[in-house]
């Protein structure tokens, strides 16, 4: 009945994490006693129910939040399938570490300390602009764990070895285990990425091409046709890869693959994994599809604009908290959608009940 | 070009607010510029440019925002519209002014203080529960300003008369003068309010009651059927009261009137009005009534599950920010959104520019 909090770095927890846990049931009678009509706080008494699961008690706190922004460059943005170049990809790391970026904007506000994980971003160009200054932007962490400099062109095949999908997976999980905290805000970057989750949706569901495709950085008419036409190619030329890891080897990236083990590892904590848009669902869905649980220590923080999301969370049975028509990553919508996890976490720890604050009660006339 | 920024107590401003403003053109355009793709913050990167064009700077500051909660009693209650009885509407100030509201709770998280007026609650039954402590919890103000201990009984007639309507609307310019700050985060608490805000929307949209009338705190079934006959007597005794003070004072509430002063004298000072729900929303619908300008410095938090708003807001042309499923009130929904209110101003403000954080833009295949 009590599994106790669930903390980092705890042995695995066998207990029930789902909305049918005892815990979620306890959490969901003392919001019924609270000072305030049965449900009128909607879809955050459902959030607070479910951080109770997670968490493993009916009082969850959350403490030390962390997020962790995945960053790799992808063999296919060669071909064109962005609106922006590869290069991008550590320039934006840079501006992270600088604290100029949304993210570390957003960051800031909410006092989260960000993790910037390299998780394969191609060698930088010697005539590029110079690195980010050194040392880091206070609150911003780099670590700089590579698989290899991009992946492969997933064109000619796997974008990704199976040796370097495992080694990608296990940085994930000792990432996550070097993380202190109860809940993790995933993000990612990576020039060319939409390309590689949109691939994952249409192998991992089977929806057609044309659902799973959308806009990504900003690409639009005939480079969008073109965007379609180069993931057809890919699919084509990695036909076989259709179990989970397969899959993610053959069609990247890396970033996906280190939150993919990230996620893995948060689930069997008991940690909250704080979902951010289209390519971490495509993390989520890997892991999920390897772990089914993973899910339920997953909240979505927001359906983005990305053409296929609000689709493969419904695939998922994932609603999400936001809906802002965000397309940016980087955690930004998670950071986002933060505020309402504490929210949700106060009211079940400080609202006064009904007896206690010596409040009537619903007439015997009342709701039926 | 540079209004500059208006702050509490400035002189009215003539400058435009509107969207097309220059300021809010400024701010878009500085967007634009930012460490992102044009646009890729969706809803957030509208609610910087509304909130520009609010406050007349296209680097706004958000400060000393200040919750604010009308509270009042409906004679009509009398007739059971709601599933709990008036002395409810005076507890619940108790439970605010302790600190175990759920407006408590939420304002705590983000160090927003209360203040809460009486603006006409039901003189207290000797009877009852004791009163709330005093001095009360610190970030909780109490205003004792009433019209009169609640509303008259409006299935008779007006639920007010010209003259204390009158005395609500200045009541609520001069509390708005009062307090500080360039955001007014505006909710109510009343039993039976959900019935005036549902008379105000049938009368000032011409829908049908059905449209209008919903389950409030919790009547379903057939004492919702019987709310509804009370709410149509209601209009049936108050026919000739069509011009927006009149319903104001025909159909009541004392909070709904104070509120809507709240937000003539906010909108002239140029401070942005955070709505909370459906109730809120009656006070921004007479207000804009009176003086359409008023819908310009509004800034809609959420839809709620009260049927009905979804469908007023559509009438108001308002885009909500968070779709929660909230039916509370208190400004709970105003402050679940006002995180996102900081987080667009600090877009504008703190993230940097592509050219100085040496971050390449589109490429020229790019978007077209």
């Amino acid at each position: 009945m009590s599994p106790g909090p669930v903390g980092a770095g705890s042995p695995v927890s066998p207990g029930p994490v789902g909305a049918g846990s005892p815990v979620s049931s306890l959490a969901r009678a003392h919001l019924d006693r609270l000072v305030k009509p049965p449900g009128s706080l909607g879809s955050l008494e459902d959030l607070a129910v479910r951080l109770a699961g997670i968490l493993g008690s009916a009082r969850p706190h959350l403490h030390d939040p962390q997020v962790l922004v995945c960053a790799a460059d992808h063999g296919i943005a060669a071909h064109g399938v962005s609106a922006y170049p590869s290069t991008v990809t550590r320039q934006m790391i840079g501006a992270i570490l600088s604290g100029g970026a949304a993210v570390s904007v957003l960051a800031r506000l909410h006092d989260l300390p960000i993790t910037v994980v390299d998780c394969g971003v191609a060698d930088p160009d010697p005539t590029d602009h110079p690195p980010a200054p050194n040392p880091p932007a206070a609150g911003a962490t780099l670590i700089v764990a590579p698989v290899a400099p991009g992946t492969a062109d997933a064109t000619c095949g796997p974008a990704m070895s199976a040796a370097q999908c495992t080694r990608a997976l296990d940085r994930g999980r000792e990432i996550l285990r070097g993380l202190p905290g109860n809940v993790v805000l995933t993000g990612e970057l990576g020039i060319g990425n939409t390309s590689a989750a949109s691939l994952l949706m249409a192998r991992l569901t089977g929806e057609p091409l044309s659902h799973c495709v959308g806009s990504g950085t900003g690409v639009r008419g005939s480079q969008l046709d073109h965007k379609r036409a180069v993931l057809q190619r890919v699919l084509t030329a990695n036909l076989g890869a259709d179990q989970p890891e397969a899959a993610l080897a053959a069609l990247g990236g890396f970033e996906i693959a280190v939150l993919t083990g990230v996620m893995l590892e948060a689930a069997t904590q008991r940690r909250v994994i704080l979902v951010d848009g289209f390519v971490t669902t495509a993390a989520v869905a890997v892991a999920a599809a390897l772990q089914p649980a993973v899910i339920d220590a997953c909240i979505f923080s927001h359906v983005s604009a990305e053409h296929g999301h609000a689709r493969w969370l419904q695939y998922l049975g994932a609603t999400p908290l936001l809906d802002l028509r965000l397309r940016l990553g980087e955690a930004t919508g998670a950071i986002l959608a933060w505020p309402l996890l504490c929210a949700a976490t106060r009211v079940l720890t400080e609202m006064a009940t009904l007896d206690g604050a010596g409040v009537s009660g619903p007439q015997s006339t009342g709701s039926a």
